[in-house]
């Protein structure tokens, strides 16, 4: 049967988007925009430095335009909180999975959790400005707040416990114990090289950790470690060399 | 020379306040007054919280009236953090100095500290939400609040550093590492505590701070240790007893 060319009209009409497709992308887009400036002001000021009039000024938008995406700052802090814990778990966790199981992929979290705090120094980090904001302010917000920690602990956890199920930890060991000592490393990271303006914070954060696998790790989970962290040899082919000449005979 | 009427009249009108000095002292009353409410203020809401229209709405006084003891709100910030400084170093140090010098004393600045946090569990602590609040608000507040932490990291500096010099703590031990990780496990204490409501928190600060010892101690420092936290055992004197009397031969 040949195509007509009604067909083919109707084929493609089907293919581009249509007036309210088109309106609907182009304000998940204007979301993403308002969302994105939204994120950078709540790491600067805090979450309850969020405001859509600051916002509207710093996109450039009408306040009735912000407004019209995130109908109170209540659903904008939620909103800012949800898409900061998306990114998080992007970084630190997702990137981390692929690492061998046991003491290398909990080493690759917290290389990557403090990769993430150091890059924060200079724009904050909502979950610890958060948690001192929100902890005495009961609502939605310190609830959603609460949850996203206690997730990413959460996974933390499941990571630490099966370094310990393959034998990289001693038996005997308080996973809980364990994540609140390297939290305080993070914390303590954050207030020092945020705060203090202290350039070796970073170095004290790697050692406490080391410092941490010593005590809680058993000798196969420290062999485990040593060879994942062994860097690469690369032996270089030998280049083909052109026959000296014995220049005393010429 | 026998003492006159008049001599009496005059020593007696020199002890007695005079108008100035009268009003010059319930003008300090009303500055403590206005000081301590602003320290609790600030606890829950933060320095920034801190406002001349709230304080005096707490103190039941004009807004005029805490203008005339605090002539802005700055002042009023830096008043409070000279405040809380006064009575976190008679709290932690000069309680502590009384201990033996080396690890005891040692411990028992880390045990003053981590009481004071636990109270703060309620209240807020004010060095750890205030380093977030002005992280990256540079002024007289801010610096302000970096000379106070760094005060007491001095002071705790030198009660490790003197633990190191009596040979409680290894020779080869850094100092600063310490202190980093103790201040984690404070920091760490405040989150889980405060903001989670992790009712083993206090717990784990504690079990944090033993394996810390654990890895940085002498065994002459663990000895020194063990002996300063035995329980003072009081040997109860002998009740002279009555004689028995033997009622079989009654």
């Amino acid at each position: 049967m040949p195509v007509q060319a009604s067909h083919i009209k109707q084929a493609a009409s089907a293919l581009k988007p249509t007036r309210g497709l088109r309106s609907l992308q182009k304000g998940l887009q204007t979301r993403a925009i308002i969302l994105d400036a939204a994120l950078g002001l709540a790491a600067q000021m805090g979450l309850e430095g969020l405001s859509i009039g600051a916002l509207a000024d710093v996109t450039n938008m009408s306040k009735s335009g912000v407004f019209a995406h995130f109908g109170s700052r209540e659903e904008l802090q939620i909103a800012v909180l949800t898409e900061y814990h998306a990114r998080f778990e992007e970084e630190v966790f997702f990137g981390a999975v692929r690492t061998t199981r046991g003491l290398p992929r909990f080493r690759a979290l917290y290389e990557r959790w403090l990769r993430r705090v150091s890059v924060e120094i200079d724009s904050g980090c909502i979950y610890i400005s958060g948690a001192v904001e929100f902890d005495d302010r009961p609502g939605p917000v310190r609830d959603a707040l609460v949850a996203m920690v206690k997730a990413w602990q959460l996974a933390l956890h499941k990571a630490v416990g099966l370094a310990q199920q393959v034998g990289h930890l001693r038996a005997d060991a308080d996973v809980e114990q364990i994540l609140f000592e390297l939290h305080g490393l993070i914390l303590s990271l954050h207030h020092d090289a945020r705060f203090l303006r202290n350039p070796v914070a970073l170095k004290h954060a790697q050692a406490g950790f080391d410092r941490c696998l010593q005590y809680y790790a058993t000798p196969a989970g420290l062999a485990a470690d040593a060879l994942a962290r062994k860097p690469v040899t690369v032996t270089a082919r030998k280049r083909p060399t052109s026959p000296r000449i014995d220049r005393s005979k010429t």
